[in-house]
C-alpha cells in the first residue's frame, strides 16, 4: 500500500503541474495572439512620436503628452487614470553652434548637441585651443597649466568588443557625465566629448550631465559624432586647432508637472504590479524607442488584459514616469508616495531599453523570487525570451528597490539602440511593429505569471 | 585502488575538459573581437549594394557582381579563388502595370511587381473582372465557369500570430508559388496576390512561382501590397472590380553563369567545410539582406581565420552561390560536381535569412552530430546564440543532403525580415552594422569547434 502511494503521488502531482503548465501555456498564446494582431501600441506610438514628437520634462510638448497618455490609458480600458504630481528641473537648449579651425585655416562647423542639463556660453563665443585627450588617465596628467584656458576634447570610443551594447555604453558612461567638472576644476574653458554612439556615422547624442557638487565653474559640455571625433582627433595629432563654442543652454529652475497613471483594479485584492516607462524624451528626435516604445508596450498589457478578460488578481498599473533623462523625479516621486501612502507593491517593470525585439528579462529580487521566475523560463522559450540572468532594473522603479519591491526590466536585443540613442535618428521610423509588440507580449506574459503567483 | 583510480579519471577529465572549454572560449572572444572591431563585412555589403546593386541571376549585374566577388575573395586572403561554371535560367521583369476600376469608375494603378518566373501578356492588355477569394479552399469552391476568363485575386495574409515570422512565411508561400497553375487550369486570365509580407504597408514583394507541368497555360501572376490588398478585398465585398494588366516578363531560355568559391587550404587534410550563401539577388531593391548579407559575412570568416592565424585542419571554404532565387542552379551543380569529384565535405553552413542579429543555429545532421554541436551550447551563450532547436538548411547547401553532409544554417531575428524581404526596401540602410557581423561571429566560431572536433 505506501509503495503504491508513493508512486501515484508524483504522477498526480506531475498531471497537476502538466495541465497546470498546459493552461499557463495557452494563456501565454492568448496574450500574444491578441497583441500581435489586433496590438495598438504601433499606431499609439505613431500618434506620440508624429503628434507630438520630442518632449523633454518641462517642455509644453510634455504637458501635450501627459494628456495623450490620459487619453490612450482610458482607450485601454483602464479602469481609474490620473496624474501625479512632480516637480521637475526646466533645463533649456537653445541657439548652439561649434566652429573649428587650424591656426591659418577658416573656422567649420561641427555637427553637435549641448549635453543636457549643461551650462552654456550665455550667447557668447567662448574661443580657445583644443586640447586632445584619449581617456581620463591621460587627462590627469595632464597639470593645471596645460587645461587652463584651454577647450579639452575627451575621444573615447565605445568598444565594439562588448556583445551587448549597454556594457559599452556603461563603460564610456562617465566621460558624458563628468568629464565637465573634471576640466573645468582645472581651469578649461569647455569640454567636447566624443557621442556615446555605437555607430560610425556623424551623428552626435545628447544625454545627461552633472557638474560635481564642489565644481562651482560649471563649464559648457558638448557632443560630436563619431566621425568629427576621428578627424579632430587626426588633425590634431599633426597641428593646433582651434575652437569656437556659442551656446544658450541653461537650467531654468523646477516646474510642476506630471506623471501619468492608470491601472486596472485587482480582483482579490488592491495591491499592486506596477509596469512602465517614461514618458519624456530628450528633445531631439522623436523619443520614439527612448522611451516611447516603453510607454506604448505598458499601455498595451492593459488593454489586453481587459480585452482578454483576464481576471487580475491584483491591481496591474501602467506608470508613465516623468522627468526620466534629466532628473528620475517622476520615479523617485512615485517610491516617495507609495511609501507615505503605504501602498503595497508586489512587483514593478520597466521597459526602456528600445523596442527592438525582446530577448530576457533581467531581475532585481530576492535569490527565491529570482529562482521562480527563472522556473517559467520553459514557457517564454517559443517567444525568444531566453536570458533571465542580467540584474539590473529601469531608472525609474529602482527607487523602489530600497522599499523591497522585487523589481524588472525588458531586456530587448541591444545591438541597434545605441546608434540612435539620444539623436535625431530617433524616430517611429525605427521602431518595428511586431519587436515592438513581442515586447509588451512577454512583459504581459510575466505580469500574468506574477499576478497569479504572488 | 580500483576506487582511487576511478575518483581521480573524472577529476582528471573534468581539469583537461575545463582547460580545453577554457581555450575554446578564449578562440571565441578572437574571432568575435576581430570581427566586431577590424570587420569588413559591412563595407564590402556596401560596395555590393551600391556599385552594383541588385544582381539577378542571368544579367550583366549579376556577372559584375561574380567579379566583385572574387577580388573581395582575394583581399580576404584566400588561397584560392574560382568560378565555377553554371547554367541558369534568363528570365526578365521588363514593363509592367496594372490598374482597376469599379464598373463606371476611372482606371487606378496599383503598385505590383510581376512574380518571378511568370509570364506577361506580350505587352497587351489583359482585362478581366476580379474575383477575390480568401484562400485556396474558398477557390476550389469555384466552378470553371466562375473562374474562366476572370482574374483571380488571392488575399491570404501573413498569419501574424507565428513568433517566427519564417513559419508565417512558409503557410502562405504556396500562394505565391502555385496560384497561377491553380487558377490558369480553370480557364483564369491572371492571378493577383497579396505580398508575402508581415508589413501594413503598400510594398510589393516579388519572388519565385512556378507553373506545375501539366499547367499548359501559364497564366501571369502579380503581387500588390498588403494596403492594396484590404483595399481590394474592401471594395469588392460591394461591387464589381475590373483589372487592366499590362506586362512583358518572360522566361529567355538559359544561359552560362557562374557561382564564385575561394578557400584557405586544410593543414591536416583537404576535406571541406563551406559556409556559403547566394550572391543572386531579386531584381529589385539591393539584395542586401537577401543575400548579401550571408556572402559578406562568409567573405568575413575566411578573412579572420587569415587574419588571426588559426590553423584550420581542414579547408574552409567559401562559396557564393549563382541563381538561389529563380532555379537554385548553383546549389545543385554545386553538389553535382563535389560527387562528380569525390571531394569529402564534412560540414556546410549557409546564411540566408538575413543580416540581423543572430539566435541560434538550425541543424540538419545525424542525432549524434546533432547533440555534438548542441553540448557546445555554453560556449556560444555569451554571444546571444541560444536556440540549436530548429531543423534546416540553406536552399543552396540542401543538395548535399542527401550526400550525407551534416548541414547547417544561421538563425537571426526574423521579425524585419519579411517587411522587406524581395522588394524595393532590401537595401543597405536596412543593415545594421553589428548585427552583420555578429552573424559573421557565430558562423566563425561554430566553424572554429567544427574543424578541430570532426
Amino acid at each position: 500500500m505506501k509503495l503504491m502511494l508513493i508512486k501515484i503521488l508524483p504522477l498526480f502531482l506531475g498531471g497537476f503541474l502538466f495541465a497546470q503548465t498546459k493552461a499557463d501555456s495557452l494563456q501565454f498564446k492568448r496574450i500574444s495572439d491578441e497583441m500581435l494582431v489586433n496590438g495598438t501600441a504601433y499606431e499609439n506610438l505613431r500618434t506620440l512620436t508624429k503628434n507630438i514628437g520630442h518632449r523633454l520634462s518641462g517642455s509644453e510638448a510634455y504637458e501635450k503628452s501627459t494628456d495623450w497618455a490620459v487619453q490612450k490609458l482610458k482607450e485601454a480600458g483602464a479602469d481609474k487614470v490620473w496624474k501625479e504630481e512632480v516637480m521637475v528641473p526646466v533645463w533649456e537648449r537653445g541657439k548652439q553652434s561649434l566652429h573649428i579651425k587650424t591656426q591659418n585655416g577658416k573656422w567649420k562647423p561641427l555637427r553637435m548637441l549641448s549635453l543636457g542639463n549643461s551650462e552654456g556660453t550665455k550667447g557668447k563665443d567662448v574661443e580657445a585651443e583644443i586640447i586632445f585627450v584619449k581617456n581620463k588617465t591621460e587627462f590627469n596628467q595632464l597639470s593645471e597649466s596645460q587645461v587652463k584656458g584651454k577647450i579639452i576634447f575627451f575621444n573615447y570610443a565605445f568598444d565594439q568588443r562588448f556583445i551587448v551594447t549597454g556594457q559599452a555604453y556603461g563603460d564610456a558612461g562617465m566621460y558624458r557625465r563628468s568629464a565637465a567638472s573634471w576640466a573645468g576644476k582645472k581651469g578649461a574653458k569647455a569640454v567636447i566629448i566624443r557621442s556615446l554612439s555605437s555607430a560610425f556615422d556623424d551623428v552626435p547624442h545628447t544625454g545627461a550631465m552633472r557638474y560635481d557638487k564642489d565644481d562651482t565653474t560649471k563649464i559648457p559640455a558638448v557632443a560630436i559624432g563619431p566621425k568629427s571625433a576621428d578627424e579632430l582627433e587626426k588633425t590634431l595629432k599633426t597641428q593646433k586647432v582651434f575652437a569656437k563654442l556659442n551656446s544658450n543652454c541653461t537650467m531654468k529652475g523646477e516646474k510642476l508637472s506630471h506623471s501619468v497613471i492608470g491601472e486596472i483594479t485587482g480582483n482579490k485584492d488592491q495591491s499592486v504590479i506596477v509596469v512602465g516607462g517614461h514618458l519624456d524624451s530628450w528633445d531631439v528626435g522623436e523619443g520614439a524607442h527612448d522611451d516611447g516604445a516603453g510607454i506604448v508596450q505598458s499601455i498595451e498589457i492593459l488593454r489586453t488584459f481587459k480585452k482578454l478578460g483576464i481576471k487580475n488578481n491584483h491591481t496591474i498599473r501602467v506608470v508613465c514616469f516623468a522627468n526620466e533623462e534629466n532628473g528620475v523625479r517622476g520615479g523617485n516621486k512615485y517610491a516617495e508616495n507609495i511609501q507615505k501612502n503605504n501602498e503595497k507593491h508586489i512587483f514593478a517593470i520597466e521597459s526602456d531599453g528600445g523596442g527592438f525585439t525582446p530577448r530576457g528579462i533581467a531581475l532585481v529580487m530576492s535569490p527565491e523570487k529570482r529562482k521562480e521566475v527563472q522556473s517559467w523560463r520553459n514557457l517564454f522559450l517559443p517567444y525568444g525570451i531566453h536570458n533571465f540572468e542580467f540584474q539590473y532594473a529601469g531608472a525609474d522603479i529602482e527607487p523602489m528597490e530600497k522599499l523591497g519591491i522585487p523589481l524588472a526590466e525588458l531586456v530587448p536585443d541591444s545591438q541597434r539602440y545605441f546608434d540612435i540613442h539620444h539623436t535625431e535618428e530617433d524616430t517611429f521610423e525605427k521602431v518595428n511593429r511586431r519587436e515592438l509588440l513581442l515586447g509588451a507580449v512577454a512583459m504581459g506574459q510575466l505580469i500574468y505569471m506574477v499576478d497569479k503567483s504572488w
